[in-house]
């Protein structure tokens, strides 16, 4: 009889999940990679962007595997390799509260204009609030206390930034590309999107990027923002067109807070990098110092639920088959 | 028979009171202090650091006032020129919600590194939060998600503060001059601080200034706190001995995030500006673009409560007799 294998990316994973049992095997992809695990044998895989298009084209040939459990909370990058029958599983339990806690800190800033404030500190400037000939007067400063924020996307990290913009004082009008009602906020349908842009104070994107919504941010789109509003993305960068969304912040009449961008990395010589109405982070909204190992923990805890027969937490087959529908 | 006076300080103010009833004038404090509105006359008046601390002095010749209204949080700098037998009120319901947006936005930036994604943005630098030898590895990424935050002040500001930190995943430790259950919080009584610093991710001060609190903040203080620990100030500058302070940080072994320092203005030499880990802004936490109107809103209402005889808002009598039984 021959074995089973668990395959993960790094030996955090692999020491989070200890000495396999009787009839089983963890590996690093490595190891698959360079011949010395059969890839009949493989069961359940760790996948992230480590190991580029190459591992995950090999993935989608490793046809007895019965769960994928990807590292982050999107899931583009992995949806077309997923084996036939494979359950897949998302990092949404690790990731979604700090790339909420990001989201929240990027719109915070751009109101507050804190990048003006730590280029001030580099100066050695006490800049005056109260002179309205001040570099950063009171009437540049806003804030969230009493503002609208129209919010694209309701899932794990759009209720996780909701429910921090609602603390800070915020009125919170989530849209995703299902109406329902959930956490107590009526969610209403991208396509009714169009009356409510120009009453937003803040747009915040937390979409996943697929079919439905790539470049779903277009011109038309940006255009309908009102003056002095602020566009946030801590979704994905392809969600965004991105020449039309430089060509409204190059009329300086809308702002924007961006985590991700398309294409990343962003070029040096890229016009978005010197914008002044722009924040830019380079895609490190779900990173902290203890993700890596509470990733470890996680597919840990899912390898041995699955081995169990136990439930596996963070289940995105059905949404990854419904975008699947869309496609075809 | 004589007219009765209210002073305030700024035009919005006088036009947001609107005409004046029979018997009663409304005026700027310039016109006082011009000679053209009688002493005597004065009942209510609105004040800030605007004049100085010549009106201030002069404030405590009216003898015939019966409400002051300041226009910030903190009222140290008003509270020995409270004309006896006045009563004092802040703009607490103004000011409070920005001032703890700004505490969170101070003590978020610094934990996940904004200043310095602020300057790789203008280097054009896409870092790498993946590759351990970047500008900025993932390990240098701290989050509020799972962190226990020890909050100096559970004030008006305090509570706002600690909402905003609760929603953002922390839990909140807080502690104030007297001991009791407030919101659903046990409040611990400074004197019990000592063994909860070494705990603390994080330790936020609001606290207000006064005899108790002067340079509350000490050397023994920050050498209780953890290692890497970030010490937050959107309180007082005077609660912290800033030479203490200054020595901790030099050493590298703690971090600040500081709205409020002693003295201000900061000097543009001082070793505060140029400490890779401070995050300093120019005490400018209670404003935004609304501020002006919403303090001139405030003056007006409690004018007109004033003058109806129904009750006023944000009095902060009881705190001001309290503290100076512990002057005397």
């Amino acid at each position: 009889m021959g074995s089973s294998a668990v395959l993960v990316t790094d030996d955090l994973q692999l020491r989070a999940l200890g000495t396999p049992p009787v009839g089983w095997r963890h590996a690093l992809w490595d190891e698959l990679e360079a011949g010395a695990v059969p890839e009949a044998d493989v069961r359940f895989v760790a996948i992230d962007r480590r190991g580029g298009p190459a591992r995950r084209r090999r993935m989608r040939k490793l046809s007895r595997v019965e769960r994928v459990q990807v590292l982050s909370v999107g899931y583009d990058y992995v949806a077309e390799y997923v084996p036939a029958g494979a359950r897949l599983h998302n990092a949404a339990s690790v990731i979604a509260e700090t790339t909420a806690e990001q989201g929240l800190l990027g719109i915070l800033a751009a109101l507050r204009r804190l990048p003006d404030y730590v280029r001030a500190q580099d100066r050695g400037d006490w800049v005056d609030v109260d002179d309205p000939t001040s570099a950063i007067p009171a009437s540049m400063l806003e804030s969230l206390v009493g503002a609208t924020v129209v919010q694209l996307g309701h899932g794990v990290v759009g209720k996780a930034l909701a429910r921090r913009l609602e603390a800070c004082g915020a009125t919170v009008v989530p849209f995703a590309r299902t109406a329902r009602v959930e956490a107590g906020r009526h969610v209403r349908p991208l396509g009714e999107l169009e009356n409510w842009l120009a009453r937003a104070d803040v747009v915040a994107s937390a979409l996943p990027l697929g079919p439905e919504t790539r470049r779903f941010v277009d011109a038309a789109f940006l255009a309908r923002m009102g003056d002095g509003a602020l566009f946030s993305n801590i979704g994905r960068g392809a969600t965004v067109d991105t020449a039309a969304l430089v060509a409204e912040l190059a009329t300086g009449r809308i702002r924007a807070s961006l985590d991700v961008v398309d294409p990343e990395p962003l070029p040096a010589d890229h016009p978005l990098w010197r914008m002044p109405n722009v924040l830019l982070t380079p895609h490190m909204a779900g990173d902290a110092r203890s993700t890596a190992r509470d990733l470890a923990a996680l597919v840990a805890g899912q390898v041995e639920a699955y081995r169990a027969g136990r439930p596996l937490i963070d289940d995105v087959t059905d949404d990854l088959l419904r975008r699947a529908e869309q496609v075809s």
